[in-house]
């Protein structure tokens, strides 16, 4: 079972990060550390193996797979001698990246898009290609009237107007082509009403948003914890410090808004109400592809008794991301082969700003995942 | 529905702020932040409400709870506002703290305390008393053959040896009273297999051991966390400041093994290896009755790269673990009343080092424990 | 010798502490912990005892010293058994805070606020008296042309302009009226050349600028360190977050702008160079008092090694301020009598933005202020 | 002007980082972070170049500095792309290594240490070496009354007696061969009033103890800053975590005693008292040659407000200690030239547990030495 990986910002820290990981896997060079489908609850579930995906994308740099994985060698994000023992892979896989299709008109980048997609998915003879969006966070959009049905939508798309953010172009684009489509950002992607109507009528499953790589992980154990003993979480202040591609972006303030918004809400939705205090984000870009997030909570115990917690964690956002943008391929590709359309609410153990109405505690979430990945192994969907 | 609640301890700091937060509660002079069982999943479970508690206890100490809970006002760990309001009632239950019968002989001792309990029982008519241990921590004993079973352990106590350790003699003369037992220290207890069995024996239920307040609390969803994500826990070590009661007993290097080993366990049955690193505790007396504990935590993420995660927790000991204590006090009182005997595994949730071989990640035993309590809450045991 | 501090701001948390904590000191009831010009150094500096000082204020605040300091109380930065002890003196002392004059006139203004000045020195018979300005941070005024020369304010203020910021206009009201003015917040106060102008027309002296009571502080003995070790500082990031009224104050833009450069000066001025990171302040109303602040510094070691360190600092404000507040207005007080004029560039020790080209090390301002302190003891200046 | 810098324990990190180092700035290959020596201070105190050092040492360990060169740059201590460039030096270099003289007299082991130094001295027409120790720490020895004067000494040396611990020896073979003497670690060294006889019979100068290279380097800044400002230290924890070879020698309990001790001593020495907490060292093999040390100091404020600061410092050792070994070598070997004998009291700046009685402020101790290095460029002492 063959399974393509479209990722859009492919020869970004996290795409390059994956391919890099996929190959060394592939190769027995590694081992599958921070891969969560290879834990043995996913053994039975019938996902792709990781020589059997195909990776290409979309991303306007030029500086080819080889080279980025080269900077990500010297930077500690992978081992130098990873990087030399796959070159020839790498070259290889860059020979996949398309450059974005440019112009005014949507309707035509969108049909160049579609192109790529099919033409990946046929030379390649693909059961199936999951895109999955990498590239850097956007501002929240505009809303916009032709946002909210798909019939508007395409009026829209028609007149030659430029009415999506990029993200959402390459959804609609992944639906139209026929790929299940993964937002791994904060991004606009999926989320407009008119894309998640297009998505259940070409019956394709669809995941997201915004991976939950550091600071938001440790909010979605420990607030929990806090809400299981009774505690009362009064203040809950955060700094991120991060220098890579990602934290340049967010200096950008709508960009950085919208990731401090979808990092915030695990609290009012595990704790049951929303603490004082709020989430910065700092572009400090000697940092480099390394993130600093420090966290300060303060809380009352019982007859009111004050007291704190403060955390420090020093992740690598390349390092933590990319193997899930494997795990979510595979489960997203089986999912698919499997019947699954809509929002697949059960991946929200992955995100911070997870689809649908279900729980935002890592526990119950893993649950969740867990279930569902058995399922998957019982065979295809009724 | 009266429920005894025998405090071995009871005018030390946990033992004090158990009982004035009790009367707050029961006087609604304070929310119940902290308390577990004042949850929603609790409500149906059929425990004693706060009005129904009456409070005894042993404690060699002279000073009146009166006295002992000024000075957690003058700590801040109480409000003082609160204990001046509640002075009446706190010397009303000073009154029914008993001496420490002294003396060579174990089995006179078991005696006169097996009398004390069965002369609070009867005087205010309880249904049945709880005895939980909050006293200060114990070295662990030397192994001897009499600890084994229950018939060669009341041989040696009829020879007049001294063969228990204090904890041990506690759970002993508990459980000849017919009372239920909670160990909340990591001390003896009722872990030596006699006492177990004479439990049994008894009909008896019996919960520990050693409270879950601070550092251990966090362990238990940050280790499962790691696992989750299949990230790899190199190092996770950690350093215990605390100036109460307990830090001083602790500068007693057999008692401080007994709690280090207590916190390292969740680890290695959580993440399925033991990482490298050790638990200190070190007694700084000037820090009062607060707890400062720093934990690093150094992993591998994908194609090992080092991250790293540090914490500070900075905690009040005695208002973590007083609302703990009127939680196992309902609990093991109601599980009685249901018809449970033996270790009550269920309440893993609130132990360092749980009874029996379920979970230790903090969110399986939320689980196990809201499901008890609805069982509970269904009527008595078949 | 008696001495006048007339505080801007008098029943602030700031001032209302300084004055508690004086009354304290003069009644033997607290050890002078926090008050620098106790130590040894300052023996024979001829300084104002605490007795000797007389108390008085602007405040635009109804509340009374007196109930301002059981708040202070009741949130635990100062005993709330003393503010019980001193209730008669804080009533006292509330007596001369006297109203924030009103109108539209700042020419009118001004001469009311002289006129309190005047008043209370001649009241009370004192030597001379010190205005110290502890309100809230303005932000950063407009530039004026009216700010260059005190003939170019003069005019101007004879139009009935508004031409001053409040601190800049107490700073007018106190040359004017003859005494000494100090900064210990980031506002204008005497900076404008005008006033500068006016302090050395009327032989009056002035320090400031910004009280160094926490981040800075430590920044200050921090950079020295690395620039004596040659360690090359990469990134230097802080988050402050604080509930008090000067968190409240600099939720506003311009506020936090003002307060954020002068935090980052010491850096710069110390290492030679400007490190990347910004300094973030967050008000988080919950805090109260406290403040919380921590920093992450990124450095390169030998042959490039990177390195961190990282600190978090829970202060309460006013209780590092306050007794700073007594000794500027000891010191300044000698310094007048001493003949001293202009900037009193000697008293960097207590200033984040000091007056001045001197040095920003800790350690050396200690020594410049130390032999100040001797040169005032050995006389009145040639 | 050709300087011999000797090493004992020649081929550990500390050694071999500064021999990568010192090649590397005599090739222009980096720049010289983390050398005091190459502040402007320091331009005229006519100190060796990094191209006028020679290396030599002695060193039990077969593994040759090239290879341990390379397992520095995998731990990401150096570059490895600089161990590449540099290997035909580091091999030249490694030929100086001698094994340690093995065999029960330790006079005969002297001379044989003495030997090595003077035909190291002779065959490159060095006008003097000086010996500095890096090896592993030792325990504090056993008191002897031999080790009181040197005629004591040398009587015992002569009846075959094992007297000294190495560290000794090597300061002993060092004074005996007319070479100054460096102690970078805790061991006892040169500290033997023996030995310092010697070091004065024989007219050279010694320096040490233990480099100040974390921790303590912050303790020596902290601990003035809050003296200077009159707050009162309650407590000083320090919890220290560390994997390198020094971390396993200090499992010995009384290597790690003797470390400790030499860390609390600024605290005492520049605060006036000793506040309650104790420094612990823990090994952690995992962490590698990087250490993390963790310090919890509370402190009260104005009228006993309590508050807190902790740090986190995450460091190399082998980075930090590598330049200041260099430094150490051109200021002895300076001072030697100029004639200076005895104790150098003035290089305190480098040193936790330094000679003499000077100030343990890092501030006073920075004075002190460039001091000192003025007096150097002024040619030869009276």
């Amino acid at each position: 079972m063959s399974l393509g990986v479209w990722l859009v910002g492919g020869r970004g820290s996290v795409a390059v990060t994956s391919i890099v990981g996929a190959f060394a896997l592939r190769a027995g060079l590694a081992p599958p550390t921070g891969c969560v489908t290879e834990l043995p609850e996913f053994r039975s579930s019938g996902l792709a193996g990781f020589g059997d995906l195909v990776f290409g994308g979309h991303d306007p740099s030029p500086i080819p797979l080889t080279k980025k994985a080269e900077q990500l060698g010297d930077a500690g994000v992978v081992p130098a001698a990873l990087v030399r023992a796959l070159h020839d892979d790498l070259a290889a896989a860059d020979a996949e990246i398309r450059p974005v299709p440019d112009g005014p008109d949507q309707a035509i980048t969108a049909a160049r898009l579609v192109a790529d997609l099919v033409d990946f998915r046929q030379r390649h003879a693909l059961d199936r290609v999951v895109v999955i969006n990498v590239s850097s966070t956007e501002p929240a959009p505009e809303p916009h009237p032709a946002h909210d049905t798909i019939d508007a939508l395409e009026d829209a798309l028609r007149t030659g107007a430029t009415i999506l953010p990029p993200s959402a172009l390459y959804a609609y684009a992944a639906f139209t082509a026929g790929c299940p489509f993964v937002d791994f950002t904060p991004s606009a992607g999926a989320r407009l009403p008119a894309l998640a109507e297009l998505a259940r009528r070409q019956g394709l499953p669809h995941a997201g948003h915004d991976g939950k790589t550091g600071e938001t992980l440790l909010k979605s154990v420990l607030a929990p914890m806090f809400a299981h003993r009774h505690l009362q979480v009064r203040t809950w202040s955060g700094m991120n410090l991060l220098g890579g591609g990602d934290g340049a972006t967010l200096t950008d303030p709508g960009a950085n808004a919208a990731k401090s918004a979808s990092k915030q809400r695990v609290l009012a939705e595990t704790l049951g109400y929303q603490p004082q205090g709020v989430v910065r984000i700092d572009y400090v870009e000697d940092l480099g592809d390394f993130k600093t997030a420090w966290d300060l909570i303060s809380f009352n115990g019982f007859l009111g008794t004050g007291m704190r917690l403060e955390f420090t964690w020093h992740g690598c956002d390349s390092a933590l991301a990319a193997p899930l943008i494997l795990d979510l391929a595979r489960l997203t590709g089986a999912a698919h082969a499997a019947g699954h359309t809509g929002p697949l609410t059960e991946l929200a153990f992955f995100f911070k700003d997870p689809l649908g109405d279900g729980p935002h505690g890592l526990a119950d979430q893993w649950q969740t995942l867990t279930a569902f990945a058995a399922a998957l192994g019982a065979g295809p969907q009724a």
